[in-house]
């Protein structure tokens, strides 16, 4: 008989996702004329067109596919080298940071990136996460084996938390017990929280002392304007000897119903053998893209490569500043009314503390229904998020303005 | 310190490719003149231009990206509803195969699906695969810690090998032994092989009365000719009980650089948990997507779209038509040169007896030397494809006909 992996059984049903859709669902039924007015600023999902440049491309490249001479098929697994060469050049070369072409990966989204690098990596590491935390980490390890089952609250048995609260201002301390594995995420998500030189360059340090790999995931980078706040963990001395490092076009490009992102993986990465044998990590998570992954699109890829071009890198700052012009209404309008709001400087997302007295799920259920807006219950990204709601700045100017103007008008 | 996955260092390092590759570098750079008349039978990837009906559609699908009234973010992660429906329809529910809609998984290719497959398996699985086979079923296997280290010949520790044979068909024969996952691949890369009815039957009749699930690469299905031979595992009465489908637009609307196909797996499939609870691995599978990844390219998707619209299909047609018309010119030429062989009519491969004395690589060579065309030895697939080399159909007709002519000068 054929047995199936019993670690899935372990996740938790409810997605956070799914009920947010059900409370609005039923919420809609119960308010049809209410409900005509809901605004969504929960999910972390773009909302304005492509690029003009990127429209261009795509369009060029899908028309290559239509010819014999200028036909492509399978590309090479790790992706295009005008891309990788692009990106190497564009996102570190010329910001001083030493990465080379075959140091970058192309892939189709940050979140299977998350997921698949586990698959480089033994069993027996100690995994950190913070907390709240993108649900996709946790997921992906109890998936591969790495957890025991979860507690009432969603702690999973063998995951070192790091909590992340208002007094460390949503960066995690460094922690006592030594840990293997370690994800960091910043700008974050979905604290909207960033960390600063000398907070990386601890962690940089506390990894390269252990031995540890840092997983830091930068897919939102481009909303960084502090220009005193690393936007890449390269930028931290050493950061090439331990980290491995995750971007994404999603939230630059508009690229999340596009697909494409990318790892760096330093050739200078080194793990154990269970012997104690030092070898790098490079080659493996080559290997992986060769026999379990055939690339990218071509036309994403072209698409993705014209983000680099002067016209691109023009539209997409235009998009950038929109989202964070968003940002910025939307956390004085919280702030206004009397919440503390943090995030939204640096990144697209505001993370907000309920009024005293109020869970993630009751703030959620009051907001749609005193103002009909959907927002992310904090809670959902894990056991310190409880007592908060993210809202999210990915939405049209004028939406954004209304609900702004929404959030001023609640009285809790 | 960080530990790595051990079991890739079992993977052994000289893929078939760059092998093929760095012979013919080597012996361009010996014979330059020669070298100009190099035709590439190798590597199973298409040549010519995409439909015109998919070309359309990608460029529709891009236009409505750059416009917000119509753009979208993030799709469903298992799949948009347009293409699992049209798959669902087209595929099976016309033809008399009661699939549902949600049970059609789209994604990048099947070189992924059938790699991260194994993600929803239990690791005491018994693995059979035949021999000779796609490398990237067993290399993932390796990968995934399913086998020990390999053997002088490539044989690894673990795994259940079915050889195919000049004797059987290259159809293998149900094992003696009980095994809990098996691989099946017609038509067959590389041997060009079909799979009669009653051979799927007794597969099937195996697979129920063992609770073993069969992995059905049908890759190639839109290459069977015969209308007695079955084109999808679902034609055989009991096949939901126990088959995960495979396919993909790579071999009949040339996507190979445009990445799609997708995975069947019926809600009637069951597998155990260690202490012998059956579980559905529906629920699995559909949450591996929600966790794992964010679902193809929305362009992609509609080009995919539109293979089954009226014109796509001729367009696909005439596609498949032209690969199969090279393949009868190829099988000729070399059956008229005095070799065995073999497939070639139900399929883009002709897997071709090297004359007494060669192997597979003294073949590779010879062929390379004399006729300057570039074919693939058969020993990169398994020990059994020793003494064989695959041709691939997929070429210009201009090219299967020079190579044609070519094959059939060769003096052995």
């Amino acid at each position: 008989m054929a047995f199936l992996n019993e670690h899935y059984l372990k996740l938790k049903a409810g997605y956070l996702f799914p009920e947010i859709a059900r409370r609005v669902r039923e919420y809609s039924e119960r308010k049809p004329d209410e409900a005509k007015r809901i605004i969504r600023c929960g999910i972390g999902d773009v909302t304005e067109p492509l690029p003009r440049a990127v429209i261009e491309a795509m369009h060029r490249a899908v028309d290559e596919l239509g010819h014999r001479e200028t036909f492509r098929g399978y590309g090479p697994e790790q992706g295009y080298d005008f891309l990788r060469h692009a990106i190497a050049e564009n996102d570190y070369r010329q910001r001083g940071l030493s990465i080379a072409d075959d140091e970058i990966f192309i892939s189709d989204g940050s979140k299977c990136d998350c997921g698949n690098i586990l698959d480089i990596f033994g069993n027996q590491n100690r995994i950190a996460i913070v907390d709240p935390v993108y649900p996709v980490y946790v997921d992906t390890n109890v998936m591969a084996g790495h957890t025991g089952p979860a507690d009432v609250s969603g702690v999973y048995e063998g995951l070192v938390y790091l909590p992340c609260t208002r007094e460390n201002g949503f960066v995690p301390e460094i922690p006592k017990e030594q840990v293997d594995l370690i994800y960091l995420c910043f700008p974050n998500n979905p604290t909207g929280s960033v960390a600063t030189r000398g907070q990386l360059e601890e962690w940089v340090r506390y990894a390269l002392d252990a031995g540890a790999i840092i997983l830091f995931d930068a897919a939102y980078e481009s909303y960084v304007t502090d220009s005193a706040i690393p936007r890449s963990i390269y930028e931290i001395e050493g950061g090439t000897e331990c980290a491995i490092e995750f971007r994404s076009f999603s939230k630059n490009g508009g690229f999340t119903g596009v697909r494409c992102g990318f790892t760096v993986l330093p050739k200078s990465l080194i793990a154990l053998t269970q012997n104690g044998e030092k070898k790098a990590l490079h080659p493996l998570w080559h290997r992986r893209f060769s026999t379990k992954f055939n690339s990218v699109s071509y036309p994403v890829q072209r698409g993705a490569e014209a983000i680099y071009s002067s016209e691109g890198r023009e539209q997409v700052k235009q998009l950038v500043d929109h989202y964070l012009g968003n940002a910025g209404l939307l956390r004085q309008a919280l702030q206004e009314s009397g919440l503390s709001a943090f995030g939204g400087t640096n990144a697209p997302y505001i993370w907000v503390e309920a009024p005293k007295g109020y869970t993630s799920w009751q703030a959620f259920d009051k907001i749609l229904g005193d103002l009909q807006v959907v927002i992310t219950p904090g809670v959902g990204f894990g056991a310190q998020g409880e007592g908060y709601f993210r809202v999210s700045a990915f939405n049209s100017r004028a939406n954004a303005e209304e609900v702004a103007r929404r959030f001023k008008a609640i009285e809790w």
